[in-house]
C-alpha cells in the first residue's frame, strides 16, 4: 500500500509501504475513506520539531474495517469508523476517567505501539489500529459522501475545540474568547456556540476566517493582538476581560494573549500543542485566581456525545474543509497549510 | 495605639503609632480582639522577599467596631466583626463573580488603600477599615472567648484551605492530596472533609501536625517527599495519583510535588504564595491534562459561607492556633513560627 513519510522539514513523500498485518488478536485493519493535515503536523514540516529520520506521519482518519482481529466484539468488518489521533482501549482507569489519551495501553499513530506492533500513520491507504473496540467508534450506517467530512473532524480538531470549551467551563449565559483561527481555533467556537455561551469572540486577522468563525457563531470578531488585543478584549466585557478563554495556538504568546484576555477568576482552556515551552507565569496567575486546564485532548472520549449531532446534520465542522486534494498530493497539501492557502486539507485516496 | 512593624528581616517591633481616623465616611475604626502571624508573614522575616524601610505587617483580625463613618449602613458600632487579609467593598463587578481579592477598589493591609488613606495593618491595637460594609462580616451576637480562635480562621487560613479544595473540585467521593501542613494545608484538609472529599491524604512529616490533620479529616498520612512522595501517592491511588492536589506552600518543589501527585485529568488548586517564581511546566501539564487554578483566596466571598458552620461549633478550624501571645510579643510569635516550634500563633491585645 501507499502511505505519508516525512523525510526532514519541507520533504513529505507518499511511498510504498507494507501492507499491514493483522498481529494481537485485539486489533482491525481499516481502509482509510479520508485523512487530513492537522496544524500539529506543520511544526516537523517546518522544522520546528527536528525530523532525525523518515517516518510515518498523520493522526486523523476515517475508514471502513476490513479485518478485525478475534477478540474484537464490538467493530465489524465492512464499519465505517472513526479513530481518534491516537489508539486507547476505553477500559483502563484512565480512559474511564475521560482521559482516554492518557490510555496505560494506548500510543499514537505512525510509531511502535504499546500493544507490541506497528500501527500506521493516518496519511497511508491502510491503517492498523490496537485495541480496535476501544480506539474506533462505528456509525450507525454507511454515511453520504457529503457527510464525510463532518465525521472526519472528529477524528481530532471537533473533539479538541470541544475540549477547549470544557476545559474552559464554557457554558449558557459565558462570555467566551477564542485565540487562535485554525481549524481547531475555529471548532472551539463551534463548540462554545453549542454549549450555549451567550457572547463568542474570535480573534483573527483573515477574512475567510473571520467568516467562517461568525457562521460558527461568534457574535464578535477581534484582529488586533498583544496589547491592543487585550484592550479589546477588556473593553467588550466590563473592563475585566472574558469568563473563559480557549488557547488554540501552543504559542508563548497565544497563551499569554489568553492568560491576559480571562478576567480574574476565569479560566484558558488550552489544546494548542505547547511549542517554544512557554511556561506559565505563575505569579500573574496567582493574582488573578485565573486557572488553566486542557492539554491533549481525550476526542474519543467525546465521540458518543458529539457523533449524534454530526450525522443528524445539526453541527457541521467540516467546514472547516477548505481544500481537497487525492491523499497521492499529500506533499501539495502540507504546502497548501503552510502557506496559510488553506485551513485544512482533506485527503481522499 | 501600638501596632507591629517590620524593620527588616527577624526584626519585629511592637511601637507607639498614630491613631487611625475615619477617612472617607464608608470606613470604620476596629479595635482588635485577636491577630495571628501568617506563613506569608515569613517570607519578609526571614528576607526571603526585602524590607526596604520599616512598614506596619499583619493581615489577619477580628475585632469590635469603635467608630463607623457616615455612609455604613450594614456594620454597627459595637459589632464583632470579622476582617479579611484585604479590604473590598463586595459591589464591583470582580467581587460580584467571587472574586473580592480583585476588588477594582479595594487593597491591603498596612499600606495606602485605593480609598485614599492609610489602611493599618492587622497586628496592632486599632485598625481603620476602608469600605467597611463590604469588607467586614459582623457575627450573629458578641462571640464567647473560646470562640474567637475559629472565627479569626475565616480571616485567612480556613478560607484559604477552603479555596485550594474549592478550585481543585475537591466534592463528595474525590480523592484529595494536601501539599504543606502549615495552617493553610491544615484547613485545606478540614475543607476537603466538609466537602465530602472520600480520602484525603496529608503530606506531613511533623507528629503534632500528622495528629491534627487526622483530627481535621485526613485519612491517610503521607511522610515522605519528592519521587518517594510521589510513588507513595499514585500507589494509593490506582498507580495514577488523587483527583484533586492541594498546594499549600508555594515553592517550586512543592508545586512539582502537587502535579506529579494528581491523576491525567486532575486538578491542582493552589493557594501557597508563589516563591522563587515557581514558573509551571506546561507540556507536563499538557501531556496529562492536569489542571491549575487557584491564587489568592477570596476568602472574604466564603464567610457567609463558612460562618455558620463556625459559630454552631461544626467546623472547629481555630485548632491550628497551638500557640498564644499578648501582641505585645509579637517578635516572640515570629520567632516561635520561623522555628517551626508553633504552626500558627494567635495575639491578643
Amino acid at each position: 500500500m501507499h502511505a505519508t513519510l516525512i523525510h526532514a522539514a519541507g520533504d513529505i513523500r507518499y511511498e510504498e509501504v507494507p501492507d499491514p498485518q493483522l498481529s494481537t488478536g485485539a486489533d482491525a485493519i481499516v481502509r482509510v475513506v479520508a485523512a487530513c493535515v492537522c496544524g500539529s503536523d506543520l511544526w516537523p514540516y517546518r522544522g520546528v520539531t527536528p525530523t532525525h529520520e523518515p517516518h510515518r506521519i498523520g493522526h486523523e482518519f476515517v475508514g471502513v474495517v476490513e479485518q478485525v482481529g478475534d477478540r474484537v466484539e464490538r467493530i465489524k468488518v465492512g464499519d465505517f469508523v472513526i479513530a481518534p489521533f491516537y489508539d486507547c482501549d476505553m477500559t483502563c482507569v484512565n480512559c474511564l476517567n475521560g482521559v482516554s489519551t492518557s490510555c496505560l495501553h494506548g500510543g499514537w499513530w505512525g510509531s511502535d505501539d504499546r500493544d507490541g506492533a506497528f500501527a500506521d500513520g493516518g496519511q497511508g491507504e491502510l491503517v492498523r489500529v490496537p485495541h480496535a473496540d476501544g480506539s474506533l467508534v462505528a456509525t450507525p450506517s454507511m454515511p453520504d459522501a457529503a457527510l464525510v467530512p463532518h465525521l472526519l473532524t472528529l477524528s481530532d480538531v471537533m473533539g479538541t475545540g470541544h475540549h477547549a470549551a470544557v476545559s474552559a467551563g464554557v457554558g449558557p449565559g459565558k462570555s467566551v474568547v477564542v485565540v487562535g483561527d485554525g481549524a481547531v481555533g475555529l471548532c472551539a467556537v463551534l463548540a462554545s456556540a453549542r454549549l450555549g455561551a451567550e457572547r463568542i469572540v474570535a480573534m483573527s486577522r483573515h477574512a475567510d476566517r473571520q467568516a467562517l468563525a461568525t457562521r460558527f457563531g461568534a457574535t464578535d470578531i477581534v484582529a488586533e493582538r498583544g496589547d491592543e488585543g487585550v484592550a479589546r478584549i477588556r473593553a467588550l466585557f466590563d473592563g475585566i476581560g472574558a469568563d473563559a478563554v480557549l488557547e488554540c495556538v501552543g504559542t508563548k504568546e497565544s497563551m499569554d494573549q489568553a492568560l491576559r484576555s480571562a478576567r480574574p477568576g476565569g479560566q484558558v482552556g488550552y489544546v494548542g500543542v505547547p511549542n517554544g515551552a512557554p511556561e506559565l507565569p505563575i505569579r500573574r496567575m496567582f493574582n488573578t485566581n485565573v486557572g488553566v486546564r486542557g492539554g491533549v485532548a481525550p476526542v474519543r472520549n467525546y465521540v458518543e456525545e458529539l457523533l449524534p449531532e454530526v450525522w443528524d446534520g445539526r453541527l457541521q465542522p467540516g467546514a472547516v474543509f477548505d481544500l481537497e486534494l487525492p491523499l497521492a498530493e499529500v506533499a501539495a497539501a502540507y504546502a497548501a497549510m503552510d502557506e496559510r492557502r488553506a485551513i485544512k486539507v482533506l485527503l481522499r485516496p
